[in-house]
């Protein structure tokens, strides 16, 4: 029977499933980070060891006669060729991509992603379109990370003179150390650092922190303007933040419900390849 | 004979200078990178060697009877404690504000620093206050470094489709490698990599790079509104784009020459310790 294994790889893990031409999962697998850009290395360990788990558990079979679907982080900076995978067939793509192929099944659709990062993508007759998704450093606008990065930026302008020091500036000033502080901590922040200012400033009823979302809800509307040819108004909205912004948005965007995950996603990619 | 030692560190090198209390300079040192947030003992190693240096070329004298001023890069992140400086008195203070003094000697003004990064500041009465020189994660804005990580930004976003792909947009994708080499390469490049394409914006007669320079020159302005309480309009530019800057904001604000240099400026601050 041939097997067909999908792998939704990310920056903090990844998880695989086996299963055949169709029906159920048979197999399950998990391994560490899978960020090809960031450490391809790692990332192919990881992707092999949850993708043996995920066989074994499926009764075992040959690697190389198996075909591949994998979403990994990073795949979009990548180059693909240097992974060297053991499989029959391998399709690497975003892990974005799976996350909306699983989201949206064969159908049209529109899905935004807003967790650590930001990708918006559309599928409208077979044809996938991503924007956004570019990292943290020159895009993922709306994002936590974003978020968080812009409030520290804020506080900083706000102690300079530039805006107003609201309640939510004095405390993070007081809690990071001042001015000097926050500048030694975005110095060695990551994306999930600055992520990590999210949860505060969604539950702040501070200005800043309502001017902040409404800047992140103003770059998702502009890229689901973008994506949205078909005037649908209708949005799956993925991730840690996708509820944030699905209440900020709506009624002028719709929150429709995902059909599946990115790992059906990648499955769906992997047996495509069949 | 008193001598005193001033200390111009900055992220690429450091120099010194040793006088006496008034009269001309007696001694010069060079040293390696000073900036004492990214590496403090480095930091340390290199104002010895160039004081070192400064001390022995002025005849030689015990470092522990020098009064030392220095301005030195991340000096507005870095606790100074552990510098840990062999001198019979020290004052560090930012490379900014060194400069400034410099630049303005004992006078009122304002000056505008835009090299890699950019800071301003004002001295008026006696009284100095600096805004932005906070790094570029979280700011300095219309710095080289800002209109070059600003210009890959928007090469992405016109890749998205939310702006028009000018022959700017279109040069740098091709030279790059297409949107995963621009990411590439932003997920790794210092301060000084993205200010390493400002001279191809100011040079380019493109509708990106001249809005980009546009977007430079109103946060420029800002910042020196923010400082000019007097409504003198005039600015001493300094840096890099120190130029540019005064050439896009003429005739509204006038450029005055600098005093002296930020090696003048230290020499100040170690005088007025003696």
């Amino acid at each position: 029977m041939a097997l067909f294994l999908g792998i939704d790889g990310g920056g903090t893990g990844c998880r695989a499933v086996v299963a055949g031409a169709t029906g159920p999962v048979l197999g399950r697998g998990t391994g560490g980070p899978a960020n090809i850009t960031s450490d391809p290395v790692a990332a192919r360990a990881s992707i092999l060891a949850a993708a043996m788990q995920a066989v074994a558990a499926a009764g075992g079979a040959d690697l190389g006669r198996i075909h591949a679907g994998l979403g990994l982080a990073g795949a979009n900076a990548a180059g693909h060729d240097a992974l060297d995978l053991p499989f029959a067939r391998a399709r690497i793509v975003t892990d974005a991509q799976t996350a909306v192929m699983g989201a949206l099944g064969a159908g049209d659709g529109i899905v935004a992603a807003i967790g650590t990062g930001s990708v918006f993508a559309a599928q409208r007759g077979g044809v996938f379109r991503q924007i956004g998704g570019k990292g943290l450093v020159l895009g993922d606008e709306g994002s936590g990370a974003w978020l968080g990065r812009r409030l520290l930026a804020q506080v900083l302008r706000a102690a300079d003179g530039f805006l107003a020091a609201t309640p939510l500036v004095q405390a993070v000033l007081a809690e990071m150390g001042g001015e000097a502080g926050v500048i030694s901590f975005a110095a060695r922040a990551t994306p999930a650092d600055f992520a990590a200012l999210a949860p505060r400033i969604i539950e702040s009823g501070d200005p800043l922190a309502q001017t902040l979302l409404a800047d992140g809800a103003r770059e998702v509307a502009a890229a689901l303007d973008l994506l949205d040819h078909d005037q649908t108004r209708q949005v799956v909205f993925l991730g840690g933040l996708g509820g944030i912004y699905a209440g900020l948005l709506a009624p002028e965007w719709q929150a429709v419900d995902p059909q599946g995950t990115a790992l059906d996603g990648a499955l769906m990619l992997a047996r495509g390849l069949g």
